[in-house]
């Protein structure tokens, strides 16, 4: 027996006529509780236990041991850890609504998963404080999280958001792992144009593009064996990075074992970097973009080439960050300094 | 005799393409002054006047007859007050890159001007809680800068930053207007979406829209005679509203004399909800889009219906905020209540 479609309840997708994107709706996600960022007016009395603090650790649920905020209780894990979201913006089972047959008013299913990865048991760690053999461990849990729930769903979205300025709920070091039935707009951007290059060079955008980038050599930040840092020369956030592979890598289950060494040794040297930009342990988003999943697993992907963004909203110091409002929300993103400033600082360090 | 085009110091447009989007880029910004939100960090040793506070105002650059960082003073304006902005994004006269002729590389021309409209002589009220007469002249310099600034650019975006959480470097009720000799991102892709409606329907895609909500009267928050105000069906904020003429007009200059009135009252009525939302004065980015200007005042512009888009942040309370990060940066906007129930709220209020 299917339960029936009711906005208000299920998770659906809505497209917007005026720029053809859409946003994925999530009503029942209002009942969660909220352990993240509050904003000034409160700042005075916030009560986000202090994660350094061996005395307030029991209190945060991504633990081993602890208990969460539904009540289950984690196991007393030692190195990751990786478990369904209590509440996750996706449901594997939701049902679709049916389709209006109106243009204005389209909507769609939105099946997937939502997984939290615990990255270490320690809530006072960062990836970039973690040795080349943690962050391994990392990287075998995201390709298996690619591999695992690739099989069923199109898009497997890996990110993670740190620090409280990125509405990270909890400190501990963690990620998330979002797996949809649909393709989302920015990988369906991707999608498009890195096909169309190929079919007109017979090569991946990317691919193409690191090895312009190998020779001019004007926004490269890190470069080991096998893999560059990069500002990309498009980038929006002030200290935007681009990670990837020089070889053609199309998911990060494609990986062979020294790519994956030199994975874990590439993030450790970036996120020192970013640390010591500002001298605070540096917020961003970041996340995996590779070839679609799914029902793509059969068709030719060969236009994809794998990459990790790295998103830093943090402008001129620790305290003061880009604002992407206004003008940015309204006609486009705006940036200040240009990438190969940043890619001189972030170099530099 | 041109100035020659330097990267690190004039404005320019970069191309992503991966997304086919296009990112401003304005070196020269980095060289003004900080007066805006400060994070957590410094949060306690903050030093932003109190607006509220007659003894703080005489800092406030943006009150009559205070001098300016850069050593302008302003006028003893009694209403509005319209200056070039003392550190523009854009420049009319800056020079444009030589396009490389490579398609990883691609650069664009970034000519433009930034204003800054003040709304009141007074730092300590909002367009909200300003009287009709009062708002119906910003309306009007609205329209001028549009007139003005549209016979020369193509695109004149106003837009409002309300709040320090929208990065907003001074409590002065004010706007901006960034005026570009190119379209940008978000405008390109309504004139192309509305284009392709049109030629089907041979109506504004708008005007069916809302001609539709009308009548099913799930997401209106506010109608006047000839103005509507609703949650779009696709809302990305939280409390995300489009603000619309009932009517088919273009641009902000094609408003007759009984429109502005009811625009005035319309926006006074929808500022007065949201800031009885959470019981604080409501952040937000707002902006204006209408059909382009500059070389398309010539062109055939019927698809374009004018609108305005109000983006607030805040999501359960005045202190937690709706983070766009992670998932809604590598993947796609998500929100948590409905459109729906977000009408329901701002009607009862
Ligand atoms: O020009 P302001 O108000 O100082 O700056 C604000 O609005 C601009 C336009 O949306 C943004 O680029 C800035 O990040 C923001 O802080
Ligand atoms: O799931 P979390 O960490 O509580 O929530 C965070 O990440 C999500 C995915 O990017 C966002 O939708 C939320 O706005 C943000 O606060």
């Amino acid at each position: 027996m299917t339960e029936s479609f009711v906005a208000s309840e299920h998770p659906h997708t809505r497209y917007n006529p005026l720029t053809g994107e859409w946003v994925l709706v999530s009503p029942h996600r209002t009942k969660r509780p909220w352990q993240g960022k509050t904003n000034t007016v409160a700042e005075s009395d916030a009560s986000t236990p202090d994660p350094n603090s061996m005395a307030a650790q029991p209190a945060n649920p991504l633990m081993p041991g602890a208990s969460r905020p539904n009540g289950k209780v984690n196991p007393m894990y030692e190195s990751t850890f990786v478990f369904e979201n209590d509440f996750p913006a996706l449901m594997p089972d939701s049902p679709s609504p049916v389709d209006s047959g109106n243009e204005l008013f389209r909507t769609g299913g939105a099946q997937g998963t939502c997984r939290v990865i615990c990255f270490h048991p320690r809530s006072d760690v960062t990836l970039g404080k973690m040795s080349q053999e943690e962050v391994l461990k990392v990287i075998e849990v995201w390709r298996e999280q690619i591999a695992d729930l690739g099989k069923r769903f199109t898009w497997v979205q890996i990110f993670e958001n740190r620090g409280d300025i990125m509405g990270c709920s909890n400190p501990h070091p963690h990620c998330q792992v979002w797996a949809t039935a649909f393709l989302p707009n920015e990988p369906s951007k991707k999608d498009f144009h890195q096909k169309q290059y190929f079919a007109k060079h017979g090569r991946p955008l990317l691919v193409d593009y690191v090895a312009q980038e190998l020779q001019k050599r004007e926004r490269i930040v890190v470069e080991t064996d096998h893999w560059v840092v990069l500002v990309p020369f498009w980038a929006v956030w002030p200290f935007e990075v681009m990670l990837l592979p020089k070889r053609h890598v199309r998911r990060l289950t494609d990986l062979n074992d020294e790519e994956k060494r030199g994975l874990a040794e590439t993030m450790i040297g970036l996120l020192s970097k970013y640390d010591r930009l500002f001298d605070i342990s540096f917020p961003y988003s970041m996340g995996w973009h590779g070839a679609p999943t799914g029902q793509y697993l059969e068709q030719d992907t060969q236009h994809w080439q794998l990459h990790a963004s790295y998103y830093p909203p943090l402008l001129r110091s620790a305290t003061i960050q880009k604002f992407m409002v206004g003008f940015e929300l309204l006609a486009g993103p705006q940036r200040d300094l240009t990438p190969e400033q940043a890619a001189d600082r972030l170099r530099s360090l």
